[in-house]
């Protein structure tokens, strides 16, 4: 009855690993618990294809909601997503003694690559009290240790509370369009589309709150179906990524916890669980070029969760692609990001792909918002000319509206295959030069706090710090970071006044 | 005819991004060129709706294949990739002066999420000689400057070499099923499943040549279509990558020159164009998480082509997911491929993603390899017990067939999570313990040339370098890679005896 030996595999196989045998059938027969998502069954061991009990032992797996993936030495856990994955994995009509209905594992897509719900899926779900006839694994007797990645398992039901409702960082404007907007619904008619459009895109939105559950879960709908790009994962597209503040060697951190992998456009994913209960504060980032039609928090039924204490004026980011998030991994990656947590404040990230263009209308709309610093990343989406152009109006018009916040100019980073292509290096040139002359125009009008981060710094220079010459990945945003960190915090200690301003003729890497 | 105001825009936007106004419609009319895949033609702008010509600026663009990115000021580009990607990108029927035949544009998917090749889509096909209906830049007077990604634009004609006739490192066997695969064929029979088909994945293979061609391309097809993982990009699972060697400030490096970005099955990229005509040792590594059918390296017309010369032994490295390359950001970037460059060496990648088990007949494999150094890293796919029953028996069963060939053992990296997650902190600590021992097992036993990398210094201590807590980014293989390096310049230079074993008895982080 059983089609073929087969194998379930995947890169995340530290995780899930198993391999079906026609000699290692195993058979089950459900005790399973009325949970809707989760249900323990033993499973039996039979050895060989006359189907005789190799053991008896009884092993205790949980099935959520229908996928598998090996949990411990003694347990099996069967979840949505893993099972989504598996490819290969065929099991048998069931030849078991009990009556109950029968579930067959077949016709799956191959790891990781789909991500087919399984409500979508009817041949895959599972019943209250079926009989499972499940394929094998091949190391039963001692299965790979393998532990979950992105969800741990939880028997518990959670307690769902809407994320509107806690501390949100990140989205600096009321009256919006949808909740999750990063610009006001005025705005559609102000901005170009393009803009509008980037800005529908959660980017940069953080939920901070304290809780003090054992157990995190999140659970957010998307607003598009297209959860992935070809050189940026679904992971950092449309995933959500939990941090935690801890105490560190030197003061407060915050400290990745989890991702929660999208795998449809409704999610549901335990982050983390089995925390000995007391209260922490965390911080969710929702996804980088996706839209978020809702988001809620879940935690464990008696526990507490409370908006996070809201905190000092913003950082206001404005720039392109790269600002947005490309290409980072998890939505936590963003040199914006990384920022925020290194320096402990609130970011505003109004990076809008393709459409940074230091457009007037930009600077009315962020001198709304009661920044600490604003910094103006445009130049991978302008050349020098444009940046000649409206560089240093841009700037005026933001400092008239906003007189006291100091203001960081970025240059452009250098392409990682500039040397190989004159019109980049000459791109990442007159931009550049364009800038630095609109700097010294501006500080020539007395315009102080002006702060100025050269761009060949921001990559590194080995050429490896982008996925395509232009967009960063993790590595890239991380030294993106070290470059902008010292800046900032020159500019964030001139907004509050604790030094002098050194900035005005300071055409260097400040 | 107008539908409507549209727009295009991409996470590459510094690439591709314009924007379809009604008001700024440009018509064309065809100008081709009989060239198969390039065509260049002039198009007008037109100011206003009343279709008056504000401009008769003639603005060349190319077609290549379909799609379409703005290329520079005055040109505007059309290829396949592009267009496939733009969304809500629409144009309007012809009303053309011509009587030839007409061309539109619609219902295209949203950008990146899809890469439906044109081929399957009759109503997108460009033919000869027809007249163009083109939707406009928004900026058209000074359209955005964008540079290509992956690709750049060629002209001309490129002549096709199958790269299985050039210098390929990373496969270390003869005989094999299929042309890039990364066992023999033999070993289908030998190895258990998993092993054998996370074998024909190229990963880790790199072709090697040189060539004087100002251009080079690639062209390959894929042995699945699933293109990407939620965690891992497309450009890594099945794209390729392409390096030059240069002369560096101390000797010679390897610089990254582009990446080819996958849309379907069958590829065809132009990497890199336009350079000066002289002679260049090229590497372009396959993909990671797929397989290859075939592939060749595209040149200029009259340019030569010849194999790199053969390198001396390799390092084999045997792992996990991990040695695979879950999860980098190109084929480039796994810390396989990073210290191969870095020490300038051919590496030999036999990860098995979930399946680097430390299997006894991977030991007889890999000992028909000529190696310079063995690499064994499985302990992601290991606990404890399995740790301490294979290690020791392992290197002793490589030794006894590879007497003089030093081994480095790797402990497994600290999961990410692992300080919110006991079972993951016991786990590393268990394999961990089992190593040490297996090693101090060995050196008592007299076996010498053993060296020893420990885990914690693998991925840093920020808990960033992971997309899952598991799988390194590229940031995390760049430390990877940092840590590994001077252990394997050691061991290389006990392999080449230039040193007396300093390892026997070291159970640090050498």
């Amino acid at each position: 009855m059983i089609t073929s030996a087969s194998s379930v595999k995947s890169p995340s196989a530290d995780a899930i690993s198993f391999h079906v045998r026609p000699d290692r059938l195993v058979r089950s027969s459900a005790s399973a618990s009325a949970s809707s998502t989760t249900r323990r069954i033993s499973i039996r061991r039979f050895a060989s294809r006359d189907d005789s009990p190799r053991s008896s032992r009884r092993i205790p797996i949980s099935i959520r909601s229908a996928s598998i993936s090996i949990c411990t030495r003694s347990s099996l856990r069967i979840r949505r997503s893993s099972l989504a994955k598996a490819t290969r994995l065929e099991a048998t009509p069931a030849r078991s003694r009990t009556s109950r209905a029968e579930w067959m594992v077949e016709d799956i897509p191959s790891p990781y690559h789909r991500s087919t719900s399984l409500r979508s899926r009817p041949h895959m779900r599972i019943h209250h009290g079926i009989t499972l006839v499940l394929m094998v694994l091949f190391c039963m007797t001692k299965p790979t240790h393998a532990v979950g990645t992105s969800a741990h398992r939880s028997e518990e039901d959670l307690r769902w509370v809407d994320g509107d409702g806690l501390d949100v960082e990140g989205r600096a404007f009321e009256d919006r369009s949808s909740p999750w907007d990063r610009l006001p619904a005025k705005a559609e008619s102000i901005v170009r589309p393009p803009v509008w459009g980037n800005s529908r895109h959660s980017a940069g939105i953080a939920i901070r709150f304290i809780s003090d559950s054992s157990t995190i879960g999140a659970r957010w709908h998307l607003t598009s179906d297209r959860l992935a790009m070809p050189h940026m994962p679904a992971t950092a597209v449309s995933g959500v990524d939990l941090y935690v503040r801890m105490e560190g060697p030197s003061g407060p951190i915050w400290r990745w916890v989890a991702n929660g992998r999208p795998s449809a456009v409704k999610n549901e994913r335990i982050l983390v669980s089995g925390l000995p209960v007391r209260s922490r504060e965390w911080m969710l980032y929702l996804p980088l070029y996706n839209g978020v039609e809702s988001i809620e928090i879940g935690i464990s039924e008696n526990a507490s969760i409370a908006p996070a204490l809201g905190r000092d004026r913003p950082i206001v980011f404005y720039g392109t692609s790269i600002t947005h998030g490309a290409c980072a991994s998890r939505p936590g990656m963003p040199h914006v990001a990384i920022l925020g947590r290194r320096l402990d404040v609130p970011v505003v990230n109004l990076g809008f792909s393709g459409s940074g263009t230091l457009d007037p209308e930009m600077a009315d709309l962020m001198a709304e918002i009661d920044a600490s610093v604003y910094v103006l990343d445009c130049l991978p989406n302008l050349d020098g000319g444009k940046v000649a152009a409206r560089a240093a109006p841009f700037v005026r018009r933001l400092r008239s509206l906003r007189p006291a916040v100091p203001i960081v100019l970025v240059e452009d980073r250098t392409y990682a295959d500039s040397i190989f292509n004159p019109s980049k290096e000459r791109r990442n040139q007159a931009n550049r030069a364009a800038l630095k002359a609109a700097h010294a125009t501006l500080v020539r009008e007395g315009v102080d706090r002006i702060f100025y981060l050269e761009g060949d710094i921001l990559l590194g220079d080995d050429g490896e710090a982008t996925v395509d010459s232009s967009h960063p990945t993790d590595l890239g945003f991380v030294r993106q970071a070290d470059a902008f960190e010292p800046v900032l915090r020159d500019a964030m200690r001139a907004s509050a006044g604790e030094t002098p301003d050194r900035s005005g003729d300071d055409h260097g890497n400040r």
